[in-house]
C-alpha cells in the first residue's frame, strides 16, 4: 500500500502541509504547481517544517529524512497525476479555476484515482457536475495546518460513489488524520458551521457591549477550549450531569432554548463593529507582529498535539 | 494579604474545588456546610484531590501539605463568615434558597466582605435586590472543576459597587484563576452563551442528519478545540488571514452571515432528538461507565493544563 502514489496539486500553505502528512506516513508524493519555481520554494519550506516537527518531538530524525526523500516535485500535470491513487487539490477558492482544473484532472488521472478538494467553502457539486468521473470526486477539507491539526471533513457530492468516501476515509486514517463524514453537502460544512455559530455569538456580545474581545478570548482559551481540546461538545455535556446527556438536556435544555431566542437575529459584521474589534486586537498584538504570532501559534499547537498524544497513551483515549 | 480569610459556603463539588483554589494559593479557608458530616466528608475528598494535583505535577508536596493545613471546617454560619474578606457561595440553584441565604450572609458577614455566588444561571439581581449590602454582591461563576479550569466570570448586578468587582478580579488573579468581567447581566453569562451557540448548531446538525454525534465531537476535539485550548476565537481568526482580523472579516464575513441565516431558527431539544443523541453516546460510553469517564476527564484536563503551563513558559504566552 505504501507504494501507492499521492499527487498534491498546489504548493501553497495547505498543499505543503498535505505533502508532509502523506510523506510522513510513508506514501510517495508528487507535489505539483504550475507556477515557475513554486515547487522548489515549497521543498525548502517543507524541509523547515519537518525539522520543526522533529524539534517538537512529533517525529524522529529517521522519519523526517525518509519523508523528505519520498517527495518529488513536478510542474507538469500529466506526469504529476500519472500514477496517483489519490489526488489532493489545493488551488485558489475560485469557481472557474476549480472547474477548469477538474476537467483536466478527470481527463489525465488514472480511472481509479480519487479527486479530493481541500476547499473550505465550495461543495464539490459546484465544480464536478459535468465530469465523466464525477463519482470519484469529493471534498476532503483539512484544518490549517493539517500536519498539526488532524481533522479532515469528507463531504460527498450527491453523485459521489459511497465507495470513494470509504476509501478516502481509510486513507486519511492510514496517514494519521481524523476524518469525519458528512452525509450531504451543507454550506460551511461542519467545522466552520460550529465555529461560525460561536463567532456569531462572540461578535454579538461585543456589539451589545457585554464584554471586551479579550475577555471573550479568555472565556474560550481558559475555559471551554481546555475541555474541547480532547473531548467534543456532546461528550462534554454527557459528563456534566450525573445521569449523562439526557439528564443534562432535562436540566439545561430550557435555559439553552431561551438563550437561543436571543441569539436568533443574524447580524452582519458591520464595518463599525469590525473596526472596534480590530482596534482591541491591535492593542494586544501589533499589525507587524502578526507573522511572528502565527509562528508562535504553530509552536504552541505542536506542543498541545504532542501533549495530547502523550496523555492519550498514559491516561487512555 | 495571605492572612485574609476566605469562607466557602457549600461543600459540594464546586465548593470543594474553590476551597482547593484558595488554600493552594495561601489563603486560610473556612469551609461551611449546614448538612451534618458534609464538611468532614469534603475534607477527605479534598485530600484526594490535592494528592491528584501533586501526582499530575501541578503542585508540589509542600504546597499540598500547606494547603490542607489552611482549611478549617464549620457547620456554624456565624463562625464561618466571622472574619472573611471574601465569601464564595455554592448552594443549590434554587432562588428561594439563595434569597434566604443571602439575607443571612448580609447580616452575619463583616461589612467589608464580598459576597460572591458561583451560580451558573441566576443573575445576582434576582437574589440580592432587597439586601442592605447588595452593593457588595456579585456572581463569580467558575468552570467545573475550578481547581483545574481557571476561568471565572464576574457578573455585577446593576447595584454592585464597581470597587467590589475590582477587588474580586484582583483576588481571582492572586489565586491563579483567570477572571473576565461582564459589564452587565445577561442570561447564561458569556461562557454558556458561547457554549450554547455551538451546542445549538451541534444539535441542529444531528437533527438535520448532516452527520453523527461522534463526528461532531471529533470536529471539535481534533479540530477547533486544539487551537481554542490556548487562544480564543478572536485571536484564532486574527491569525487566519494575512492582514489580521479585519482582513478575515472581509474574506469570510459574508459566508458566515449567510450561514447565520440557516442557524437562526431556535430549536427545542425534542425528546426524540435527545433520545437519538443519547443512543449514539451510549454506544460510545455505557451508562455505568459515566463516573469512571468523569475521572478520566479530570486526569486528561490536568494533563492539558500542565502541558499548557509548560508551553507558556517554554514558548511564551
Amino acid at each position: 500500500m505504501m507504494s501507492e502514489r499521492i499527487a498534491v496539486i498546489g504548493a501553497g500553505l495547505i498543499g505543503r502541509a498535505w505533502t508532509i502528512v502523506f510523506a510522513r506516513a510513508g506514501y510517495p508524493v508528487v507535489l505539483y504547481d504550475a507556477a515557475a519555481g513554486a515547487c522548489e520554494k515549497a521543498l525548502v519550506l517543507i524541509d523547515g517544517a519537518l525539522a520543526d516537527l522533529q524539534a517538537q518531538g512529533l517525529i524522529d530524525r529517521a522519519t523526517a529524512t525518509a519523508a523528505a526523500e519520498r517527495i518529488e516535485i513536478s510542474s507538469d500535470l500529466v506526469t504529476a497525476v500519472a500514477e496517483a491513487v489519490h489526488i489532493q487539490e489545493n488551488v485558489p477558492e475560485e469557481l472557474a479555476i476549480k472547474q477548469a482544473l477538474y476537467q483536466e484532472l478527470d481527463r489525465l488521472a488514472p480511472a481509479q484515482a480519487v479527486l479530493a478538494s481541500s476547499t473550505s467553502s465550495m461543495p464539490a457539486s459546484t465544480f464536478t457536475e459535468d465530469l465523466t468521473g464525477r463519482a470519484r470526486c469529493l471534498v476532503a477539507h483539512p484544518v490549517n495546518p493539517p500536519h498539526l491539526v488532524p481533522l479532515v471533513e469528507l463531504v460527498p457530492a450527491p453523485w459521489t460513489d459511497p465507495e470513494v468516501v470509504v476509501r478516502t476515509r481509510s486513507l486519511m486514517q492510514a496517514v494519521g488524520q481524523v476524518p469525519i463524514t458528512l452525509k450531504k453537502e451543507i454550506q460551511g460544512f461542519v467545522l466552520n458551521r460550529l465555529q461560525g455559530a460561536l463567532l456569531a455569538e462572540a461578535f454579538r456580545l461585543v456589539e451589545d457591549d457585554i464584554c471586551e474581545t479579550e475577555d471573550i478570548d479568555r472565556a474560550v482559551s481558559d475555559g471551554l477550549g481546555l475541555r474541547w481540546s480532547f473531548m467534543g461538545p456532546f461528550e462534554t455535556i454527557d459528563l456534566n450531569a450525573p445521569e449523562g446527556i439526557a439528564d443534562y438536556c432535562r436540566r439545561f435544555g430550557p435555559m439553552y432554548h431561551e438563550m437561543q431566542q436571543s441569539q436568533a437575529d443574524p447580524r452582519e459584521w458591520t464595518p463599525a463593529l469590525v473596526e472596534r474589534i480590530e482596534r482591541q486586537r491591535r492593542q494586544v498584538l501589533a499589525q507587524n507582529e502578526l507573522q511572528q504570532r502565527q509562528d508562535w501559534r504553530d509552536r504552541r499547537l505542536a506542543a498541545m498535539v504532542a501533549a495530547k498524544q502523550r496523555a492519550a497513551q498514559d491516561i487512555g483515549d
